[in-house]
């Protein structure tokens, strides 16, 4: 497998990510890339039809279970993907068979994952499938699945089986056991519990089949329910299965296998679920999309990193939090680490700050097991995990435990030394307070934990009264390649730090909730004495920095140790520890990730000491080279990028930057099958709004100094402070001037209320798309496609005329020729010989179509578009839509068409200008469909597109805008039309 | 749970243990007692229909897998068993409706499981259920299972579905990775692979339906095929299916699926292969059994215990051994201790050498681990793993790992210092050369053992230049409450003799084998160094004995550890390990079992130092009740009864005896769900054998000086001792003096043949039952059917004489009414009511039989018989035979009583005489039938026992003995006619 190289069949669009080959050796890899969720679950992106060596997953949030040595763990669910499809005996799978044609798409705008792929089964039938599957984060408990087939060259037996597999695997080890299980009326579903937390798991699913006459049964296999619908196919004939799955646990009801069945029966139909699918996700990218132009790669791969934390973040619950390898894969077991509140929070903050709550809410939750940690190790007050689950309590393992029956075990000292987590948790709620101004939850959850662990301070740190200062002996700082070291100076600082802020919280709180400061103190046995204590400890903590040069050792004795030169051990593909051993690795000047410079990154969000630029220059200068930034820990290179940004190092920053954004789209490191590496997404955001985009908090409210890469030539994104959303629009030094915007790299920043952010993106400002019909829109095709129908009906003695002919807009070839033929009694092959007559007919006539049939009108309004930047697709039920296109001269101004080809339903579904929409790379609420037909209007409003309507009001009407036609239309004038809309029609 | 209760609803025979309650919450338990195997594999007696809370297992010799923390495991293959009936839709189950009856047979003399029930369904329907399996002991790779239902009250649509069930588990993990299944056929296979150990497995299964029109259909949920027969069933008729399971793994065949495919389609019927199974049983009875009289709790005891061993021996493998829990439970991980060799293995030396040589030749293929075990502690020559499994390397596990969080781990030290395990095994190959002069395995295989093992010693002691002599310090001894001793007498003096073997060895090799030896010098790097050194260490290692009392100190500073009172802490239900703690026994003189005690019984086979009568007299004094005998290890109670029997103490004895008897049966230390206690279950046949037995090997082969328990009668086995078998038919004096043979308690042994042993029980003389049947053997109410047939057949009009009743004698009522109806088109209804007023009129008349009614030689013969201690059954298809019996006076003569209720198949089906003799306790070839009807002849021929004709050869000519009638018959006759056929006819 190609560890390292680049996903070279990975096609990267502003919203969207195509695979275009199927790699069977890469699958685990791949399934943590097209990892979908909605918050409440996340699912890898294994295939349907499952194939050995995939590591299918659905983890809920705080479905725990225990496990040996590592305690306890995130377990994998039960899977709702199975989806098998057999044609003539021949079962569907890519590795038998000839794959003519592949594609998989995750569209993050709206987070749907689909599959195209044309195969020919061992027995020589061609089919065209289409895959789709979404966990819908309109309705949490509700997961959707498509599949739709479409023999090629063939008619046959075709049996579709949906199935639950009850029998999930932590890959070795089985969590489930109770089992029970049924069928319904069209249904069926699951039962089952976790074997030691006892949770209860309830899953319901249900198949509907359209476009053919199905048989359907249910086997009832124990643990592997199946709902089979078996049909004749016909050839060029689509049908279409929709399977809908419902899912809860006891952590939610009671009952969680009664609340799926009673929720699956009164659910609306899958299309209407992915409607709200896609509605819930444009409202969610209102808030944290952030715009990249110039750099179509880390466009996208900034909102897919956005995208997995989106997916990853609790939505309704605040007793579970972000693991460090979200909701998917099985690395780290779903434990939590200070990944969440450094790394991961920021992003939340700004843009989610209800997620951010949640997420700080479950550190209050699980205070009890900080503290029962903190009196295990006999300490007071609050000592939070390294590794935290469902209690709170430590499950850090103590060993990594060697198969080889003579390999040595290996002590694991985080869970004693890597103490640091509970002042990184106090700086996250402290920050989040900043932003937020949310008083309430620090009054009645952020204060006593941020006392608490400061009580825990107080017994922690040792006086040294030799040297009369406070010293922190025996820890792992942040670089955890020392796995021994005594006051470290992040530790330490940030111990510092936290006391500071856990006066400055007391003495708020005495102020301010004068109750709730009196409950805390007898609570916590605190008063005047404890805050003198934290008084001296924050006026006597020893920090080893140089005050003549700046320099700061890193612990006591760093700069003892033997020096490294890591250049010399390049080309390297493994960490430095890997390399030198733990040993080996402890005894240089080797940092697995920042430290010191890590201390300066989280002193800089306040420019609190140590950082100012000469600390930080002279520090960068020493621990950057030694620093293992590419195999070492994947917390570094975001932080070493906003760094380098900082001190000018533009091409170093945004090479870090792109090591951080492709860690699991590439998978830079060569792990991403254990799960998105979810800090490194936090950093990614962090790099782009604190790094690129300079942003400071300042007590007005944030502030850019802009540092965009060379390349980029906008970056625009918004964020909460305080009860206001602030947008910036930043562009780079060419493009400003460009655009007469003033001095180099300038910024636009502007408060906006929440009310006004939340049309923004939805208002034609922000339009970027336009999908034009073609027949009756830009060209007289219609009048073509009239007189081929004519001929025909002509032929066959038919009456049919042009009044006749109003009906067949916008209808597709067959349905046309039903409106004409009526019920007369013609058999199928008649049907289709004369579908073909015609559009022969047709073909013929179109050979001579010229720019000269293009319609009034026509021809500028492309051009205008073109020239605004506004992208430009064709969405036609016709065929010969590239032929079309092509003759009238305009293929150039196109940027897609999406034709009779494309998508399997018709108009009025909205499947084509999805299609088109997609084809774009733009969300569909930034595309606009102008048509002249009814059902073409229908359709762009149900793909939640903006319309312009071509023709009277009778037949239009239901579009935003009604023109006559687009003689003399102008953008500036269209977009002044849509203006006056406040929302789009539903 | 019960967990120490004796299980009263237990009924102990001969060969048949009997559950006549359904007990929900002892379902693991009662699964381990219920274990069926093969020596190939071990199912555990988890019912058909599943249930949660079960443990349903079945394991594969040499099919382990790695696991977290202990390594290497074996693992739970893919389940045979499940097999669900539904009762129109009711799906039967024991938790829902209600149980009418119940009863679960094991019958070890065949290998054979049954279950009968009888149970109401919700819906209020009531049904037979009968219940079978075995796993084929003579094909291996063949499981048979069988249902059979009849509706009682009812007639309805049924479902039978038999599965193979793809996720087995063991507690937590799964083992199982590649997938691969279809369908065949009538059948289904399933191939699996482990995770690690890349082991495949494939398994093949079909269903056959008799006695109703079923509909099969095959359903394929992935890991979970099926086969689904449903019918129509009748009230009263009986319906069976029968299911045949191939099983292969690639340990034998390199395409395991394939070949169990192959071999299901050339596999004859289900009756063959149960006959086939009760054959394979019967020849290995022959050699294996022991016969006890007058306790029967304690015959079957015995049988049981060496049944479970015998189902765990590896027929055709000599990689694997017997795990400490056989193959029945998940306990102990499969692992192999020093239980295999020092406590299993003398019944197999003994009774079945070639099983023996095929256990010890795994340390044979596991001697490379041993090397790599001594090599990595730093010591020579092979050092064996305390626990072992596929390779021989070292899987104790290092830690005993809590899951709570701030638990302690726990060091488990056996794997460091468990050493006396080499010694064990030394110990086992000299006395297997000693019983079987095994020659060319000792040249082999077994010298390169001993030797290497020798080398170790020699690096493993340290010389003690103080006191010059030679010390073992650091180790654990045989009582695994001390974890750290020097100089454990018990290891330091079987370390003595195995070094004083080794030497005989090595010289017996360069004597007999010198290529073989000097092939052995260079490799293990041998010569009079060596030697020397060995002579040297067995002069002066210490001996922690006082010459003077003759009193051995456990190890050095035994006697200065606290001392206990036992008798203080009762009554408990706890280890005093789990009382005290860790270091509580630790530092106390208690014993989790016998170690001194141990060494003392180890010596006492060849009567070697220090065992004597006064040693053993101190030490017993001193040791037994500082021994925790009842909740330490189950090692010890069968040592301890084995000791108590030599010093005469013969209630102790039997008590230990009864406690080992009893672990798994009565669960007497309340693990038994964990599997089968396989040492115990060894200890049993010693104590029996050299403890009642009293057999001690001498130069001219084994005597017997016999101090039988006070109740039992007689005890009668056979030892195989160089090349002959020996057989010891043993009397209680009571029993002897009764039979006027001699003095008290003396004993009678011969020397006899192989081929005879194997004729033995199969001749006249090992007769122990006979089956009479009624009508036309024993009376004449075949006269009294005759006539009520008569009239039946008058009040019909339908022609009927006593020509035609000829047809009649051995059938059931239903066919008898339907020879005499023919085809005349009687409906169901009329047809009951005709056998209903037949069968009035045959009852009404019966009531006058009286002991007149005996045919002429009846009675002598019943007398005869009942005098020679022969058991008598009936075996008629009469449901009035019960009635007859007592009218014709013979009710007391009579052991049991098998009738037209007994089964479901009528003759010339095995079953109702197989049944009688399950009834008598006995194994179908040590049984006479005694029949004048062809199907009755037919019927016993098909049981596998001797048959007796009456009446002309035409008609029971296929009997082994044809007699006109009984008159005149004596038993002397009838065995010596019996004597003049070799073998009985198939």
């Amino acid at each position: 497998m190609d560890k390292q190289g680049n996903y070279r069949d990975f096609i990267y669009q502003d919203w969207i990510l195509t695979e275009t080959q199927f790699h069977p050796n890469q699958l685990q890899s791949r399934e943590t890339i097209f990892t979908i969720g909605n918050g409440y679950l996340g699912t890898r992106g294994s295939f349907e039809e499952g194939y050995m060596g995939a590591l299918p997953a659905t983890f809920i949030h705080g479905v725990y279970d225990e496990v040996p040595v590592v305690y306890t763990e995130l377990v994998n669910c039960p899977d709702w993907l199975p989806l098998v499809v057999t044609i003539n005996g021949d079962r569907f799978r890519l590795d038998r068979g000839e794959i003519l044609n592949y594609s998989r798409q995750l569209d993050v705008s709206q987070g749907l994952l689909t599959r195209s792929v044309r195969w020919r089964s061992p027995q020589g039938s061609t089919i065209d499938l289409h895959f789709e599957r979404f966990a819908s984060i309109a309705d949490r408990h509700v997961l959707g699945q498509r599949c739709q087939v479409t023999p090629l060259d063939f008619d046959g037996l075709i049996e579709i089986q949906a199935s639950i597999n009850g029998y999930p695997e932590n890959p070795g080890f089985n969590h489930w056991e109770y089992l029970e299980q049924d069928k319904t009326d069209r249904g069926i579903w699951l039962h089952r519990r976790t074997r030691n937390s006892r949770i209860d798991i309830g899953l319901a699913a249900n198949l509907t089949i359209s476009g053919a006459e199905a048989s359907l049964q249910v086997y009832s296999a124990p643990g592997y329910p199946t709902l089979s619908a078996t049909f004749m196919a016909t050839a060029n004939q689509t049908v279409t299965a929709e399977k809908v799955v419902t899912i809860f646990t006891s952590r939610e009801v009671s009952a969680p296998e009664q609340a799926a069945r009673e929720k699956l029966v009164v659910l609306p139909n899958y299309e209407t679920l992915l409607l709200e699918q896609q509605q819930a996700w444009a409202k969610i990218w209102q808030k944290s999309d952030i715009i990249i132009e110039g750099d179509v790669t880390a466009a996208f791969a900034v909102r897919y990193n956005l995208f997995q934390l989106l997916i990853a973040a609790p939505l309704d619950d605040d007793k579970v939090s972000i693991p460090a390898k979200t909701l998917s894969g099985f690395g780290y077991h779903g434990h939590i680490f200070w990944d969440t509140e450094i790394f991961i929070l920021p992003f939340f903050i700004y843009t989610q700050p209800e997620l951010a709550r949640n997420l700080l809410s479950y550190r209050y939750h699980t205070l009890n097991g900080a503290r029962r940690k903190a009196a295990h190790d006999g300490y007071k007050g609050a000592m939070y995990a390294w590794e935290s689950a469902d209690t709170g309590d430590e499950v850090t393992p103590r060993w990594a435990l060697p198969n080889d029956p003579y390999g040595e075990d290996v002590r694991i000292w985080c869970r004693d030394r890597e103490i640091h987590i509970s002042a990184d948790i106090a700086y996250a709620i402290w920050f989040y307070w900043q932003a937020t101004g949310d008083d309430e939850w620090m009054r009645d959850c952020g204060a006593e934990i941020v006392l608490d662990t400061a009580i825990f301070w107080g017994s922690r740190v040792e006086f040294n009264p030799k040297y009369e200062r406070y010293e922190i002996r025996g820890v792992i700082g942040a670089d955890e390649y020392h796995e021994f070291v005594h006051n470290n100076t992040f530790t330490n600082r940030l111990v510092q730090w936290h006391l500071e802020r856990a006066i400055k919280i007391y003495d708020w709180l005495k102020a301010t909730f004068p109750e709730k400061a009196q409950e805390l103190e007898d609570k916590l046995h605190l008063g005047t004495k404890q805050r003198s204590r934290w008084q001296d400890i924050i006026a006597n903590i020893w920090l080893l920095q140089d005050s003549a040069t700046g320099t700061i050792e890193q612990y006591e004795g760093f700069f003892k140790l033997e020096d490294i030169d890591l250049n010399e051990y390049e080309p390297r593909t493994r960490s430095m520890q890997a390399i030198l051993g733990i040993e080996g690795a402890n005894k240089r000047q080797v940092l697995k990730q920042p430290d010191v410079l890590m201390l300066l990154y989280l002193m800089r969000q306040s420019g609190e000491s140590p950082y100012d630029a000469k600390t930080l220059q002279v520090n960068w200068d020493y621990y950057a080279p030694r620093t293992d930034i590419t195999y070492g820990s994947s917390l570094g290179p975001a932080i070493h990028a906003i760094l380098a940004s900082d001190l000018g190092k533009s091409a170093a920053a945004y090479e870090r930057f792109m090591q951080a954004a492709m860690v699991d789209l590439e998978d830079v490191r060569g792990n991403n099958n254990d799960g998105i590496h979810g800090a490194s997404a936090g950093g990614i955001w962090q790099t782009v709004i604190f790094g690129f985009g300079g942003i400071q908090m300042t007590e007005n409210g944030p502030v850019a100094h802009p540092q965009l890469p060379p390349n980029w030539t906008r970056l625009k994104f918004q964020l909460h402070w305080r009860g206001k959303w602030h947008e910036f629009d930043l562009r780079s030094q060419m493009e400003a001037e460009e655009q007469g915007a003033g001095s180099r790299g300038e910024s636009f920043s502007s408060v906006v209320p929440e009310s006004q952010l939340h049309n923004k993106v939805t208002t034609a400002a922000e339009i970027r798309g336009v999908i034009f019909d073609l027949d009756g829109v830009l060209t007289d095709t219609a009048e073509y496609h009239y007189r081929a129908w004519q001929r025909l009906a002509d032929e066959e003695g038919i009456p049919f005329n042009r009044e006749d002919n109003e009906a067949l807009r916008g209808v597709s070839r067959r349905e046309s020729l039903m409106l004409i033929v009526k019920n007369r009694p013609y058999t199928e092959s008649q049907l289709q010989e004369m579908m073909e007559r015609k559009n022969n007919y047709y073909v013929e006539s179109i050979q001579n179509i010229t720019p000269k049939d293009l319609l009034p009108g026509a021809i500028a309004l492309l051009e205008e578009l073109r020239q605004a930047g506004i992208k430009i697709a064709i969405g036609s039920a016709s065929k010969n839509a590239h032929t079309v296109v092509e003759k009238l001269g305009i293929a150039d101004q196109v940027d897609a068409i999406a034709d009779g080809y494309s998508v399997q339903k018709p108009k009025p579904a909205p499947d084509l200008f999805l299609f088109a929409a997609h084809e774009l790379g733009l969300p569909a609420n930034q595309c606009i469909v102008v048509e002249d037909a009814a059902a073409g209007i229908e359709a762009g409003l149900a793909a939640g597109m903006w319309t312009v309507g071509l023709g009277p009001v009778e037949r239009v009407g239901a579009a935003h805008v009604v023109l006559p036609s687009l003689a003399g239309i102008t953008w500036a004038e269209l977009k002044a039309k849509l203006n006056n809309l406040v929302t789009p029609k539903q």
